[in-house]
C-alpha cells in the first residue's frame, strides 16, 4: 500500500476503467454529490463513477484505498441524513447503474436484486407472483434497495412486516480494500460464523459497498384491505389508543399518526374532507381475509379510548391523507424535523411532553407518527434564516433528550449521516462507540469510506 | 498491558473476587468444563468462576486479558457444537448464577433478564402476562437465554417467529478487556450506529460474553392450539408438502418431519401408536381462533400432495413423537448427527440425495427436520469405535456438502464451535473469513475469548 501523497491521484487509472461512465465536473457531478438532507457537500469532488458490475465496484474502492481517496456511496441519494453528500476531493460511487433483477425465486420467496434496483420496481416485478417486498419507506419509488439496506429503512408496514433488515437474507458486499464478501444465505435458519448480514444492514455507507442483495418476498395477503381513521380530542389519547391496539389481538399492517396541526396543513395544502374540529387523528389499515372483522373490532376499541368518530373504508382511500403529509409540510418551506422513537407504552408520555416544549418555546410543532411503532416525526416550524433554523434545532435538541429519557432513540429510520453526528454520543456511551469505530478500523484500515458519519 | 508469561498467571487476585464462587479442581471444575457436544475439553481448565453480576463478568476478562489467559464462556453447557468446552489453563466464565428476571413489561411486552436465565423460566414468568418468549429450542428447560442468544438458537416455532435474533432487543456485552457496551434500544425501530446487537447474537462467545438482555415478547395466541400429522409413502413426497404448505395461506406455527426410519426409532423407543407402514410423517400446529380452519385446509393440501392418512387433534398431543425424537436417538447408542439446512424449496431434492449417500455408504440415516424452515438432522447410524465414528463422519461430510450445492447452509442452528471449524470454509470464502477474523481482533485484541472456535 502507499502512502496518501499531496498530490491529485490519478484519475486516469478510473478514466481507462470507467470511460465515459464517469464525471469530474459538470451538473451530472453536481447531482450525485447531494442528497435529500439539508446539508451541503463537503466540497467538489474529484470524480464520480457509475459501475455496472461487481468488479467495477471492486476495481474503483481498490482506487480509492490506495490513493487514501475518501468515498461517498449512493444509490438515488433520496437519504436525508446527509451520509451520501460528496467529500472535497472524494470519489463518488454511484450505484444507480446497477439495477437488474437477477432472480425472482417464488418457491424460496427470494429474490437477487443489484443494489441500485429501485424498491418499488422490485415490488412490481414481486406482485406478478403474488409476493411482495416489504419493506416500504415513502421514498419507494425513487430510493435503492441497496440505500433502503444501507439505511435500514422503515416504512408504514413495519408494525406488522419489520423493517428492512427483516427482509435481507444475504449481501454481496465490496470491502475498502476491493475484496469482495459474501455474507448470509438462502435458507431461512443459518448460523454458520457472525451476522455479517446484519452487519452492513444499516451501516450507511461506512464499512462497505453493497453491490447486491438476496432479500425475502412475502405473500400478497388475499382480500380487500380495511382502513379506518379515528379522530381523537387529544394527541395523547390517540397515543393511549395506539399502545391499547398495539396489545390487542389484531395487529394492523399500517398505524399511523396525525395530530392536529399536521391534519390542518395537510389539509390546507390539498383540502380533502378531514375531520378540522382540532383533533388527532389515527390511521391504520387491516388486510387479509379477517380484515374486515378486524378493522371494525380496531374502531371499537379505538372508541373506548375517547375517539370522537371512526370512519372504515375498503380498499387504501384513507392512507392518502397520511401519504400527503410529507409534501405537504415541504411546501410550507422551512421546517425543521427529527425522527426520534420510543417504546409504544410512552407514546401518550412522549406527545404530553412535546407539548410542554412547545409551549416553553414558543414554537409550533406538528407531529407525524409511525405510531404503531413509536417512531414519531416531530417537526418545529421556523422562520428561513440562519436563526430560525438554529432556534428550531434547540427545540429538536429537547425533544430528542426527551425521547431518550423515556427509552427511546434519536433515529427510527433515517439513520445518522452527517447531520445526526453531534448527536450520536447522547445515546451511545463510550465503549459502544469505541467498539463501533474499531470494527470501522478492522474493514476500512485507511477509513475512505463515508468517513466521519453514521457511527 | 503485560505481556503473556510463561509462570502460572496468579489466580489469587481472582480468589479475592471470587471467594467461594470460583473453583481451581474437583468435580465442579470438570462439570462446567464440558458441554452436550461429543468433543472433550482441551485439557484442565485453570479455574471457574460464578458471577453474579456484571461487574465481576469485568474483572474477570480484565485479569484474563491482562494475564493472556484463554477463557471459555458457558450458560449451562447443553451446547452441541463445543462452544463451551474450557481451554488447557484456561478460566471458565459461567453465568450460571447470573439468573434474575429483572423486568418484565407487559406493555411494551419485552423482558429484561440476566443472561443466566433458563429460557423455560421466562417463558412462564411471562406467562402470568399472556404473553410468551418465542425462542423454544428443546432445550428450554435446560439452557440459558444467554447461550440461546449467544448460539441463534432455533426450536419448533422459528417458522412463525423466527430465530432467537428476532426476539433480541438489546443487550449488555462484556468485552474481553472487560469494557462494558449496551447495544440496541428499548424500540422497535432503531437505526443508530451499527447493528452490534445482531453482531454478537450468534457469536458463539467469540466476541463478548452476554451478561443481559431486553428480549421482546409476543401474545400467547387465543383459543386451543389443533395439531395435525400426515403420513406420506415417501419422505420425498413430504418435502413437496412442505414447500406447499410453507408457499400455502396459513403459515404453521410448527412444522416437523419425521422420516421412517425415526418413526421407527421412536416407536421402539416408546410405543404410542405411531403409523408403522414405512411413511414419513409431518407433524404440525396452527395456533389462534382460526386454527381448526387452518389445520383442515392444510390437513386437505397434504392429501392432494400424497398423504395416505391425516389425523387432526386439538392441544398439542401429536407433537409429543416430535419431542421424543432426542431422547430416542440418544438410546440407541452411537449416532453421528448434523445440522444443515436448505431452502424450502429443496426439501425433496435433499432426501432424494440423502437416500443416494446412504445407499453408497451402506449406512442407515434417519432424518428428523425443522421442515418448515429447511433445517434438517440427518443422523448417521454407526459402530461406537473410533473407526464407526469416522465412517459417519464421511458419510455427514457428504450431506453437508449436499446442502451446500443446494443452496443451503452447514448450520441452521446449532452453531460452528470447535466440532464444525474445519467445514467452515467448506461455506465461507476466504474474505469472509478474513473479514471475520479482523472483526474479532478489533473487539478481542489477545484473542482470549473462545479463540479458535464458532468464526
Ligand atoms: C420523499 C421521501 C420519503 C422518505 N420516506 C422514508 C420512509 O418512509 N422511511 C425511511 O426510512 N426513509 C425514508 N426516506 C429516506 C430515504 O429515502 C431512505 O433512507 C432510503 O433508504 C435511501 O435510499 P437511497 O437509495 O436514496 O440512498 P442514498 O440516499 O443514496 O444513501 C443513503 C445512505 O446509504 C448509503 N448507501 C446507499 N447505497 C448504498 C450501497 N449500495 N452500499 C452501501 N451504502 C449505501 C449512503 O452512503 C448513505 O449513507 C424518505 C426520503 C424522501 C425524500
Ligand atoms: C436436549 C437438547 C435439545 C436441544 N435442542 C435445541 C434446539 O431445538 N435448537 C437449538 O438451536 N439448539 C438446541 N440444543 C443446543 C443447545 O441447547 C443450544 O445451543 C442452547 O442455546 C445453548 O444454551 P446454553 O446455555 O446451554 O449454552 P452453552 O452450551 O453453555 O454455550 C453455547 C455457546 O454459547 C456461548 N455462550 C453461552 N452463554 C454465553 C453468554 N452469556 N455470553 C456469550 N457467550 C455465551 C458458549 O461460549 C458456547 O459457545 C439442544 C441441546 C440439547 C442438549
Amino acid at each position: 500500500m502507499h502512502a496518501t501523497t499531496p498530490t491529485a491521484p490519478p484519475t486516469n487509472e478510473l478514466q481507462d476503467l470507467f470511460g465515459d461512465r464517469m464525471v469530474t465536473g459538470g451538473a451530472e457531478l453536481d447531482r450525485v454529490s447531494r442528497d435529500e438532507s439539508r446539508a451541503m457537500p463537503e466540497g467538489a469532488a474529484l470524480a464520480a463513477v457509475f459501475p455496472e458490475s461487481t468488479e467495477e465496484v471492486s476495481a474503483a474502492l481498490g482506487w480509492a484505498n490506495r490513493h487514501g481517496v475518501k468515498v461517498s456511496v449512493r444509490g438515488t441519494g433520496t437519504g436525508v441524513s446527509g451520509g451520501a453528500l460528496a467529500y472535497a476531493g472524494g470519489l463518488v460511487v454511484s450505484l444507480e447503474r446497477m439495477n437488474r433483477i437477477m432472480l425472482i425465486d417464488p418457491v424460496n420467496r427470494l429474490a437477487e436484486v443489484q443494489a441500485g434496483v429501485i424498491n418499488a420496481e422490485l415490488d412490481r416485478a414481486a406482485e406478478d407472483h403474488g409476493l411482495s417486498f416489504a419493506p416500504d419507506p415513502a421514498s419507494a419509488e425513487i430510493s435503492t434497495i441497496g440505500g433502503n439496506i444501507a439505511t435500514n429503512a422503515g416504512g408504514l408496514r413495519c408494525i406488522s412486516h419489520g423493517v428492512t433488515r427483516d427482509s435481507v437474507a444475504a449481501l454481496e458486499v465490496v470491502l475498502a480494500d476491493g475484496s469482495i464478501l459474501r455474507t448470509g444465505a438462502r435458507t431461512r435458519k443459518n448460523v454458520v460464523g457472525l451476522d455479517l448480514t446484519s452487519l452492513f444492514v444499516g451501516s450507511e455507507g461506512t464499512l462497505g459497498v453493497i453491490t447486491s442483495a438476496t432479500v425475502r418476498l412475502k405473500p400478497i395477503a388475499p382480500g380487500i384491505p380495511r382502513t379506518f381513521r379515528a379522530s381523537f380530542p387529544t394527541v395523547e389519547d390517540a397515543g393511549r389508543a395506539v399502545t391499547a391496539i398495539v396489545n390487542g389481538a389484531q395487529t394492523p399492517e399500517v398505524l399511523e399518526l396525525l395530530d392536529a396541526r399536521s391534519v390542518q396543513i395537510i389539509e390546507t395544502y390539498k383540502p380533502s374532507g378531514l375531520p378540522a374540529d382540532g383533533c388527532a387523528l389515527l390511521i391504520g389499515q387491516f388486510t387479509g381475509l379477517q380484515a374486515e372483522q378486524a378493522a371494525g373490532d380496531t374502531a371499537q376499541l379505538c372508541r373506548e379510548h375517547g375517539a370522537r368518530e371512526v370512519v372504515i373504508a375498503e380498499g387504501e382511500s384513507l392512507l392518502e391523507a397520511r401519504r400527503l403529509a410529507n409534501p405537504a409540510l415541504n411546501a410550507q418551506g422551512l421546517r425543521v424535523s427529527c425522527d426520534v422513537a420510543v417504546p409504544v407504552g410512552e407514546l401518550a408520555a412522549v406527545f404530553r411532553g412535546i407539548e410542554r416544549i412547545a409551549e416553553q418555546h414558543g414554537r409550533t410543532i406538528s407531529v407525524v407518527a409511525h405510531a404503531g411503532d413509536g417512531n414519531l416525526h416531530p417537526t418545529v416550524e421556523a422562520e428561513d434564516t440562519p436563526q430560525g433554523h438554529a432556534a428550531a434545532e434547540v427545540v429538536i435538541g429537547d425533544i430528542t433528550r426527551l425521547a431518550l429519557k423515556l427509552g427511546g432513540t434519536i433515529s427510527g429510520e433515517h439513520g445518522i449521516g452527517l447531520v445526526k453526528q453531534a448527536e450520536l454520543p447522547w445515546q451511545l456511551d463510550e465503549a459502544t462507540l469505541h467498539a463501533q469505530q474499531m470494527i470501522k478500523y478492522a474493514l476500512d484500515r485507511k477509513n475512505i469510506l463515508t468517513p466521519g458519519r453514521g457511527i
